[in-house]
């Protein structure tokens, strides 16, 4: 189309949305323009004010616009608790799906040396200053269940380990309501290797 | 979760978009903060501009952030054949898939009588002023093939025909690759209908 520099030019800045091509892009364009302005003007103010204002937690490194961020400052969670996640979108799924009360630790990443991804990168010292701290009991390791994810809550139960603190790694198994005849066969054997007494 | 006002306020704001639901927005925020800031800035920017910017055409009413949209302007466009569409996208889609150069009209709408649509809203003292400056052969209908844009395609074809203008209205009929078990049978209907000398 020879029109339209600028609705040209929304169109492919929504595409840097994830999952957002060209057709859906267009879609939004339009949607915005002739029926919500009023929302894509406040879509933009967030968008700038969150692109500038949110930085990482001094203490757990998640995403936060604040100095700690607020469950670290919420004094009603517990202190003793420390959940690792490998990115601050796994503490917001975690917070909202389960009662946990305790606090995180965010990797952002995992363990992959051939990506040139160490235990610097993933501010294992700043996680070690914590677990010498004293207050923490427990460390619960919820990284991805891949092969880095589980590399990576190996290598931080070693070190839990070296402080006496009690490491555990989240449950994996067949997925609530999962049906056995559709689990894919890793899953399955890692269930049948995990089997508990009831 | 307790966290993250302005967060939470950039995903609340990204549902604006059509098609985004709160996990998808989630996502989308994540991604922006975690992976691409410029890219969120960016369109920030954009989005601010384009909401402020871009008007309707003086001509044909078309989206365009200048008074006259580029289409209109083209002086290599035909100017003898116009097509009648009902909103801004259909000319985009319209402009990208054929290879019609004439120039365009954008009702806005349909005739719908029970939503208080009538023929002011959709602009067509304007559309009938451009008819009666004589310099068009030929009007294409291309309104929705839905009810009211037929009766308002009907209803325009009546227009033209008032001042000896040619009124036609696109072929609908069977998709392309479509296959005649899978088409409803109002399309197939209409496709029977509209046969044509091969």
């Amino acid at each position: 189309m020879q029109n339209a520099g600028l609705l040209k030019e929304l169109i492919q800045s929504l595409c840097c949305l994830p999952g957002v091509g060209p057709k859906s892009a267009q879609r939004m364009a339009f949607h915005l323009l002739q029926r919500n302005r009023d929302g894509g003007r406040q879509l933009s103010l967030v968008l700038a004010q969150a692109m500038d204002k949110i930085g990482y937690c001094r203490d757990c490194r998640t995403l936060t616009e604040t100095e700690v961020c607020e469950i670290c400052a919420n004094r009603l969670r517990e202190d003793d608790l420390l959940c690792v996640v490998e990115s601050a979108a796994d503490v917001w799924v975690i917070d909202q799906a389960t009662s946990f009360k305790g606090k995180y630790f965010v990797l952002h990443g995992r363990l992959s040396p051939l990506d040139g991804i160490g235990p610097d990168e993933l501010g294992i010292d700043k996680l070690e200053q914590r677990l010498a701290g004293g207050a923490i009991k427990e460390i619960i390791l919820a990284t991805n269940s891949t092969i880095e994810g589980q590399a990576t809550a190996h290598f931080i139960g070693e070190i839990a380990n070296k402080f006496n603190i009690r490491a555990t790694r989240i449950a994996h198994g067949v997925p609530m309501g999962g049906e056995l005849e559709f689990i894919d066969s890793g899953t399955l054997a890692h269930a049948f290797a995990g089997r508990r007494e009831v």
